[in-house]
C-alpha cells in the first residue's frame, strides 16, 4: 500500500516528505527568537507554536515539556531526552501532518498559517550549541589519495588507520549554519620557491564533503559508550563542508595535526536527519569486518557544486555516496569514549572527506584537482583548481529507494557557503 | 610605604594577598548554587552575597550588573565585559577587603560571616564554561625534549616551531577543575615486542605541567586579534595539568595530532589570576624577538608535586617557570585568530608543557624518567616512571619579588588530581 501522505503538498523530488521529520532551528519575520522547527514539502514547521497548541501530549513530551524543550535556540535539550522521546516527537508529527490524523492542524487554517512557514522565508540558525567538534578521517579512498600526495605512497595509510577511526578535535565556535560567508583566511604559508614561510593569504582554498553526526546522549566522564549501543547516543546526521586552507594546513600540522587550516570556518546544512528516517537505507554492504552482519553504512546519494560568481547555477563537480565510509559513526563513537572521554548532547562527529573509489566521487578540490596541478573546466567560461573569491559551494544529499513498490525520498537539504574575499591583516 | 593590608589576616606565604584578587567559582553547604568569588588569605569572598550587599557601584558593575554576573554558574559574562569592568571589580575587591577601605564589610561582623567562607569548606567549580580548548607547544627545551624521544634529533623540533606558535585543538568537555579524579584510560597501544596494536590500559601515564589563558574578550569569526591588543583580549591565567597517556599517545598521534591520548582528563586550578595582579612579574628577558622590549613572559614559579598512596605528603619532583616559555599567550592568541579564527569569553589556551633548560626543570614525566627507561626515587619506600593508580599530582605556582622593599607575593593556588584504577571494558 502507499505510504500516507501528508495533507501539505510534498513534490516527488522533495527532501521532506513525512517519512523524513529532520530537527532544525529557525526564527521567522515574526517570531525573531529562534525556536524547533521541522520541514514538510517547502514548509518549516514551528514546533513551539504546535507545542502551545497542545500536539505533544505523549508520556516523555506531554506536561509542558514539548514547548519547553521547542522554544529553546537549540536543540541540546530536546536531543539530550534520548531516543524514545525522539521517537515520540518524529510520530507525533508524522500524524499532525499525515492527511488521515488528529486533525488539530489538519483541519484548522488559522493553525496552519501560524505554523508553517515557507522555507524561502525562514532564517535559519545553529541547530545545537556544539560544545566539542572532532572531526574523522574514515574515508579510505580519501586517506589514501591525501597521503599519496602529502607523504609518499610508501606513508599514504599510516600502520593504525585500518586499527581504528583516526580523528582530531576540531573547532566549534566557528561552525555555522549554511548560508554563513566564509571569509578567505590568511597565515603562514611555505614559498615553493625559496623554502621560506611567508605571511599570505591562503591560495588553496578548499572544501570537504563530510556527512556530519549529533551527539543526542552523551556519557559520564570516565565511562565508555560501548559499540553495541551508540546508535542510541546519536541524535541525526547532517551535511558538512569542512572548508580547508592546503597551504596553511601543510605547513603547520606535523606534528600535531591540522588547526589553522581548518578552524576559520566549517559549514553545517540547517536539518539534523534522524537515524530513525534513515533506518530504511542502511547499505547491505557490511561497513566495515568489526561489525559484519550490522549493516551500519548508509546508503546517502552525496554531491559537490560550485557556483561562481558569473555564473546562474551551481555545477556539480562531485558525486560520492555516505556509504564510501570505512568506519562508521557507532564505530566513531565508541572509539572516542574508550578512554573515558565524555560526550555531551550537541556534541559534533564530522565523517571526514568521503571520496569514493571513481574519479567522480572525490570528496575535494585537493583530490579533483591533483592539488592544483590539474585544473578542471567548470563551466563554459571558467576553470577551477580552488575555491576563488565569490565562489559558492552548495552541498546536497539524500537517499531514495523503492520500498514495497514505492519510491521513497528522503533528503537532507543543502550545506552552502559563499568565499568572501579576504581582510586586511589587522596592525 | 608598606603594601595596603587586608582587615583579613594574610600569612606571610599565602597565596591570596590583596594584591592578588583571583577569580574563581564556589558552593558551600548554605549556599549550593555555584556563585563567582574571590580568595583573601584561608577565605573565600562569596562576591554575589558581596554584589547583593551594595558594594560595587561603579560604572560598570552597578546598577543590578555585579549581581548578575557573580550569581551566574560561570564566569564567562563577567569576562566579556572587558578589562576596565575586571579592573573596576578588582579594585573594589582590594578597597572593601582593606584594612583602611570603606567599612561596609570591614564593620560588619554578620556580613563578613556571609561573605568569608573558610577556603577548606569550599566547593570548588569549573571557573568558566569553557567553549573551545587549545593546547599550545610553547617550550622549546620540551619541545626539543619531545621530538628527540619520539622522532630522533635530526627531526626534533619541526622547521616550522620557530615560525609559528605551534598548537592543536583539545577537548573542552573534559577539563575539569581541581580535585576532580581522573580515571586511567584504556586503548590500542603498539606492543613493543610483537609490534601490533593492543587493547590495554595505558601503562604509560603522565602528567604535563601547564599554565593555561582564559579568554575575556571574544573576536568576531573573520576577524584577527592583533598582538598589540592581546593583553587585553585576556581575562587571567590558571595552573593546568594535561594528563596524558603517552602509550595512547604514541600509537595514534599520526598524522592528525594527539586525540584520546589526552582527552580524557585534564586538571585546571579553581581561580584564574588576573595579568592586572601578574603586571609587576613580568621578565624582564624578552620572551622571544618577535616583540622585543615587551617582557610578555611572566616570572612564575611552577612545582609538580606526587603523592603516592602511602606518603603522608607530596614530594616535588619538578621546579620549572613560565618563564621558560618561548612563545607568550599574546602571540599564541594573535596565532591562532590570524585566520579569523573566532574567540569567545571562556575559552581556554594552554601553554604547553614548560620545561626549562635543567633536569630539575622538567614539566612531565616523558622528560624526567625518559620515557620510562629511567625510573627515579619518589620516596624512602618508591620508584616512579610513570603515575601510578592512587597517586595524587598536585601542582603549584607563585610569584615573588621584591618591590619598594617589601616582599609581595601572589599564588595561583593547586591543581590537584588522584589517578583512579582503569574501568572494565565496555561491552
Ligand atoms: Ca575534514
Ligand atoms: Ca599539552
Ligand atoms: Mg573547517
Ligand atoms: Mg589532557
Ligand atoms: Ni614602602
Amino acid at each position: 500500500m502507499p505510504p500516507v501522505a501528508s495533507f501539505v503538498e510534498v513534490l516527488p523530488d522533495s527532501d521532506f516528505p513525512l517519512e523524513n521529520i529532520p530537527f532544525g532551528v529557525i526564527s521567522t519575520a515574526q517570531q525573531a527568537s529562534p525556536r524547533a522547527a521541522t520541514a514538510i514539502g517547502t514548509y518549516a514547521v514551528d514546533l513551539l507554536v504546535l507545542a502551545k497548541a497542545g500536539a505533544f501530549e505523549g508520556p516523555q513530551l506531554g506536561n509542558g515539556v514539548a514547548e519547553r524543550v521547542f522554544g529553546q535556540p537549540a536543540l541540546n535539550e530536546f536531543m539530550s531526552l534520548g531516543r524514545s522521546a525522539w521517537r515520540e516527537a518524529r510520530s507525533t508529527i508524522q500524524a499532525t501532518l499525515s492527511e488521515t490524523g488528529p486533525s488539530k492542524l489538519r483541519g484548522n487554517k488559522t493553525l496552519q498559517a501560524e505554523v508553517l512557514k515557507p522555507l524561502n522565508s525562514v532564517q535559519y540558525h545553529m541547530p545545537a550549541q556544539i560544545g566539542d567538534y572532532t572531526d574523522f578521517y574514515a574515508s579510505k579512498e580519501h586517506a589514501t589519495n591525501v597521503g599519496v600526495m602529502f607523504r609518499g605512497k610508501e606513508n599514504a595509510l599510516m600502520p593504525n588507520w585500518v586499527h581504528l577511526p583516526v580523528g582530531y578535535h576540531g573547532r566549534a565556535s566557528s561552525v555555522v549554519v549554511s548560508g554563513t560567508p566564509i571569509t578567505r583566511p590568511s597565515g603562514l604559508i611555505l614559498n615553493p620557491q625559496t623554502k621560506a614561510p611567508e605571511f599570505s593569504t591562503s591560495k588553496k582554498l578548499d572544501y570537504e564533503l563530510e556527512v556530519a553526526a549529533f551527539v543526542g546522549i552523551g556519557n559520564t566522564l570516565g565511562d565508555s559508550i560501548p559499540v553495541s549501543q551508540a546508535d542510541d547516543h546519536i541524535f541525526g546526521l547532517a551535511l558538512m563542508n569542512d572548508w580547508s586552507a592546503r597551504d596553511i594546513q601543510q605547513y603547520e600540522y606535523v606534528p600535531l595535526g591540522p588547526f589553522l587550516g581548518k578552524n576559520f570556518g566549517t559549514t553545517i546544512s540547517p536539518w539534523i536527519i534522524t537515524l530513525d528516517a534513515l533506518e530504511p537505507f542502511r547499505d547491505p554492504t557490511p561497513a566495515s569486518y568489526l561489525n559484519a552482519g550490522t549493516y551500519d553504512a548508509y546508503d546517502v546519494k552525496l554531491e559537490v557544486a560550485i557556483k561562481p560568481p558569473s555564473a546562474e547555477k551551481p555545477t556539480v563537480v562531485s558525486r560520492s555516496n555516505l556509504k564510501y565510509m570505512y568506519w562508521s559513526f557507532k564505530q566513531m563513537l565508541a572509539h572516542h569514549t574508550i578512554n573515558g572521554c565524555n560526550m555531551r548532547a550537541g556534541d559534533l562527529l564530522g565523517s571526514g572527506t568521503i571520496s569514493g573509489p571513481t574519479p567522480e566521487s572525490l570528496g575535494s578540490l585537493l583530490e579533483l584537482s591533483k592539488n592544483g596541478s590539474e585544473p578542471f573546466q567548470l563551466t563554459a567560461d571558467d576553470t577551477r583548481a580552488f575555491i576563488e573569491d565569490g565562489d559558492e559551494v552548495v552541498m546536497r544529499g539524500y537517499c531514495e529507494r523503492d520500498l514495497d513498490g514505492h519510491r521513497i525520498r528522503i533528503g537532507f537539504g543543502e550545506a552552502r557557503g559563499k568565499l568572501a574575499p579576504p581582510k586586511p591583516a589587522p596592525m
